[in-house]
């Protein structure tokens, strides 16, 4: 007997004919013996309907208070998605209940819309399995300090799922999602990309965080951490196939490097063109000012990923970095506002027709020559590149938005990734 | 400076649009220096919606667990509410907070589907007001002991309004909804019948316990019970109506018998066809056997209205009584399997095609001849009376549910109650 916990995403949640199979499917995994947890998504659709409404009425200044009632409606997906899976277990004979975040509870600190998970409290859930129960809990949410709703996010179901299993100490967490695992990219851009059976924890992070939406980042990190046992599969599968083999399928998500060492030395090209790109220019090259600016951008909660410092020059430097697309206007804003007045400086440009392409692979780590294979590719191209920045196990860039596409299959073609490992 | 409740029903609530001026009016009442909560219910059709997606997928059976779960769903309605209402409130200028049933807390019992509040912690809410905050909160649902969601059943909004108006010691509480007030039967059945301007609390709670829709027959028992100053008004007013005019539209339920005492013998004429009859007949004529038959019913969480017992003959006697018509199949289940066997009687008759009409008015206390008059009106339509039930200020009949508009007609001319009183 395992304890495992499934997460299913908002496709397999979006009608009732779909949540019934997704019963079905979690029956089959019960009566093979196991002890089960599932987190479901809102139904597909849901989370957007509910936004939408909200911006109809939501005033243009985005506080404090008003990103609490956005947790407050959009938390209510998925609490009609655990209500409906609930009941369609108890209609396959079995005995469900299921938890909203703040049941179980799941805290999380009070960053409304983007809250992160403090701690699980297991043991509701647990009496509930050793009573024989399936036990349903919402994903995307938690309970803050002060007892106010908190949602983690978009995605957020991945890293609950995570989280619970955890918590739980889990055997297996599988996601079960619209694609059947990791692919080398995504097979919308490259038709010759191929799935990994296993991809390491660290390639995954730098995957799910480069912008690969197989799975959120945080849900990566949560399983690093606790080193979760997790696997990304289809849900597309049959419910009644065969349990041996749905249990084998997908990519899983290990953490012993010795399984990777004979294999490529690029797993994966990742990309997304959720960024833009800020760059301060002529700011007066002394001691504090990186945390000046970012440390403004932080507090306000926008989270901050690539940044470069140029060499100075007379005493001035530029100084560049990349936030989400949704934070752009408002860090655009803060930084002509409150940062560069105190600064001296009043040179301020943005541009959020940018993507970044990135290649990721553990066997980066002990293999020359991989950064300037990746940029003679992009030059074969015609591609300029804007930014760089390297990782252990990655090397990212910045490009113009219009060349993703092409990067990306010159990038996969380059490495090798259509062909097997050998 | 007072303390007012204003409750929303689902029309109020049923757009973006509705909500905003919803957002308009309350906002008007807080400018004029109120201290304002406000209780919305769900979105029109969406609590409908949700037990739809619940009805396709719930096993027959009707289990604790599953009615545990369908309150998880329902719940969500009124949740949505008050998050696009708080959230349209800010847009207005105001600051607002939602909070759930959960979050007050609104303590119910465990009668999950129709649950009673227990208490209600008046503490955050009193110090949003004092804070200059609008505090918005879920209708139709609170917490039980255990931590988990129950829902008041349908209408329960209008109780949450009340218990919250009562555990405030708000100086009124404003039920806004469709209709502009208590009539004197429904307009739909007598366009003759005519609004009035007050009714004592013991007529509305008649009224609303033989069927008038207006408010739910328990939110008038909570405003009784702390005699909490509660009018009924229309919803469908333009926001921006004087407010002293709209202080003062619809009809205020008094608790003061003198201001009554020149009006009319019978206020108003109720009706329902939401009622089952069901009779066991030739039951042993021995003490307990009311005990018996009700009990086992009520144990089952089935309300009981009307109970009849006829005069015994041979030792054995006929006893008849009315529930829920959704109720009903559930009933007569629990006779037959567990009842009746005991009772040593086989004999059960239902009937689901009946109504109940009633005439109710507090002046009827000192007035005899009104049961005779009304026996007489329906006589002369030629509609026979099956079970009679009276009380200190209400006449109730079953009849056959065919000659219920025409019953109602009937007796609506012969009180005059198309007339203005004297």
């Amino acid at each position: 007997m395992a304890l495992i916990v499934h997460k299913y995403g908002g496709t397999s949640m979006g009608s009732t004919e779909r949540i019934r199979n997704v019963a079905k499917r979690v029956a089959k995994w019960y009566r093979a013996g196991h002890q089960m947890v599932v987190v479901p998504s809102a139904m597909s659709g849901e989370t957007n309907r509910l936004l939408a409404l909200a911006k109809e009425l939501a005033p243009s200044r985005q506080t404090d208070a008003l990103c609490r009632e956005l947790d407050m409606l959009a938390s209510t997906g998925e609490q009609v998605s655990v209500g409906l899976l609930a009941i369609a277990l108890q209609a396959e004979g079995l005995e469900a209940v299921s938890y909203a975040g703040w049941q179980v509870p799941i805290r999380t600190n009070n960053a409304y819309t983007k809250a992160r998970i403090t701690s699980i409290d297991d043991r509701k859930v647990r009496a509930d399995l050793s009573a024989g129960r399936v036990v349903i809990i919402t994903g995307f949410q938690g309970l803050d300090e002060q007892g106010n709703i908190t949602t983690l996010g978009r995605g957020g179901s991945d890293t609950s799922a995570v989280a619970v299993a955890a918590a739980m100490k889990a055997d297996e967490c599988l996601i079960y999602t619209d694609v059947d695992g990791v692919y080398t990219t995504d097979p919308r851009v490259v038709p010759e990309a191929r799935r990994l059976h296993t991809v390491s924890f660290e390639e995954m992070l730098e995957m799910a965080s480069l912008g690969s939406k197989v799975l959120q980042i945080r849900s990566v990190e949560f399983a690093g951490k606790y080193r979760v046992p997790l696997r990304v599969l289809s849900s597309f599968t049959p419910w009644d196939i065969d349990i041996e083999q749905e249990a084998r399928s997908g990519t899983l998500i290990t953490y012993e490097e010795d399984e990777k060492m004979e294999q490529a030395i690029v797993s994966g090209i990742a990309f997304n063109r959720d960024e833009a790109k800020i760059s301060v220019l002529g700011v007066p090259d002394k001691p504090g000012i990186a945390y000046n600016i970012v440390g403004a951008v932080a507090d306000a909660n926008i989270e901050v990923d690539m940044i470069i410092q140029n060499l100075s020059k007379d005493g001035r430097t530029d100084f560049s970095f990349t936030v989400n697309r949704n934070d752009y206007a408002r860090a655009m804003d803060l930084l002509k506002t409150k940062v560069l007045p105190a600064l001296g400086t009043e040179t301020l440009v943005g541009d959020t027709k940018i993507c970044k392409v990135s290649i990721v692979g553990i066997g980066m780590r002990s293999h020359v020559g991989v950064a300037s294979k990746m940029f003679r590719a992009l030059s074969e191209e015609g591609i300029n590149i804007q930014m760089i920045s390297t990782s252990e196990i990655k090397t990212s860039v910045v490009i113009d938005e219009k060349y993703m596409e092409l990067a990306v299959r010159a990038l996969h073609r380059a490495f090798d990734l259509d062909q097997p490992p050998s």
